[in-house]
């Protein structure tokens, strides 16, 4: 992540008093991300990540850690969020939430093979089953109402033949979400942001899925979408890598079989996937925040991916 | 089409003086096509087409002859039926139904480029909504529940990989077919056979479309995804030539644009398409039956396509 609050090692120190992990002894900010600020500390009690929530509030957090400790429980690989003497996970941190989870041991894979992406698929459809029973409802909070929020806000910036593209793909999405086929897919909580960064591999093991802030309740076909649209890929052309999607994809169906609406929805909702990064990238491009450490990604990348998705879609779902 | 019953010009001579089309100059057998008997006729009146009806019966063949008659009535180029003195358009002929219809100017093309796809997609839809009033109905009796019949009976000439395709790809149809997305198709008569072969050009201009003994209510995609598998692909691959499948769509489009429902159903309707011919044309090749002329036709071309559309489906239907 980006580090829009800074924290200095003082700052954790009188902080940290209210875990049970020790002094701190060391902290350091993470470049990677760009929706909070994020932080490997060292304590005495071993290492440990702290977060500073810049955009979510004290209300829609439990939804977030309560996952990740619910998901950790199930024997889902996830960091495990630590609780306060007072037993609370969520505490103020130069006024903003925050929050201190394990740390995942390992690290991202960024070129993933077959078999990485057969482990990822896998883990992505034993989480999906594991958070069915998970109490607390809040949908994925960049989902369709998002998007349609958001395209007007950054259309007026963009070429006469892109508007063309965004407009004609935000409508096919609108009419797709109110067809029963979509009604019909299996949904719950899901990470709705796993890319690679977001994946720790210890060697060809994965050790954990992490960062679930962008979580919420949404298909869980949208979740391998987002997916597959990240670790399958060509990153030059945007196209698909066909054997690694079908490792992703053998590795979710070794767990859980796709339903005829999953496969009738899987076209459209790779387009979707790609929809979503290619608005919010498009946002920070076009509306930046102050931040420190902020390295910009382009959104051009989601635009291709999604003329690639158009003209060229994913081998079928079977 | 093959000729399995034999007629002579002394036959037709006979035969044709029921009709107001002057005496019988000469009758000559037609190769293409599997499932009637086929002869062009020239007669004092011109030239006409000869139809004995192998298998199709007296009950059955006014759906195919009055939906024609109610197509060219409409302005889509389709043989118009003649009657006979009595006002009848079918008529036995060695005892079996048969008829004449007018003759189409020009000749297949066979080797069409997108000019030819973009009129074919035009005046097919066109004839879909020309057909949306015609007042008889039959189901395509080439559809789901013949697939269903004939599988069992084809699959013990298959090796084990390809009944599991076979398998797979009609276990894959009976699930959409029980969508809301399948249901929620427009559908109507179609032809269902519309094969290069069937329709003629004069140079680059259209003539008509003809053959339409296997017509019946169907979606139009279905209609769409068969013709499409015939007319824009590369006959060696079985793969798809995209500027052909591009023309043929915007032909269709300019006329009848497609609905939600039609972009989600498009690339399994191009597999059921590619079953429907598979399982035929192994049907006739196993259990062939006897003819004069009769070209076999390789039932593997089919095969080809269907693990085409699945493995490289189509450019999205937008």
């Amino acid at each position: 992540m980006a580090v829009f609050t800074p924290v200095s090692l003082d700052d954790l120190t009188q902080w940290l008093s209210q875990f049970p992990l020790g002094k701190a002894l060391a902290i350091k900010g993470i470049s990677s991300g760009i929706e909070n600020s994020n932080f490997f500390i060292d304590t005495e009690a071993g290492e440990y990540v702290l977060t500073v929530f810049e955009k979510l509030s004290f209300e829609q957090l439990p939804f977030y850690l309560e996952l990740m400790r619910h998901l950790a429980q199930r024997g889902v690989a996830v960091p495990a969020p630590i609780a306060n003497a007072d037993g609370s996970i969520i505490n103020a941190l130069h006024g903003k939430p925050a929050a201190i989870v394990s740390k995942l041991a390992g690290e991202s894979q960024m070129s993933p093979g077959p078999v990485h992406c057969y482990a990822v698929g896998e883990m992505l459809a034993k989480m999906h089953l594991a958070a069915r029973d998970f109490a607390i409802k809040q949908p994925n909070l960049r989902g369709l109402s998002w998007w349609r929020e958001t395209a007007p806000v950054v259309l007026p910036f963009l070429p006469e033949e892109i508007q063309q593209l965004l407009r004609a793909e935000l409508q096919f999405q609108e009419d797709f979400a109110e067809t029963e086929t979509f009604n019909n897919l299996p949904n719950g909580p899901v990470h709705a942001d796993l890319f690679r960064n977001n994946v720790m591999f210890d060697g060809d093991r994965l050790t954990g899925f992490f960062d679930f802030y962008f979580a919420g309740c949404d298909t869980w076909l949208f979740d391998l979408a987002v997916t597959v649209n990240d670790w399958c890929i060509d990153v030059h052309t945007g196209g698909l890598d066909e054997t690694r999607v079908a490792a992703m994809l053998d590795g979710y169906r070794s767990v859980q079989p796709f339903s005829i609406d999953e496969q009738l929805a899987w076209q459209p909702m790779l387009r979707a996937a790609a929809l979503r990064f290619w608005l919010s990238r498009l946002y920070d491009f076009y509306l930046p925040r102050p931040a420190e450490m902020l390295t910009p990604l382009d959104p051009t990348d989601f635009e291709r991916i999604l003329r690639q998705r158009i003209a060229h879609p994913a081998p079928a779902l079977v």
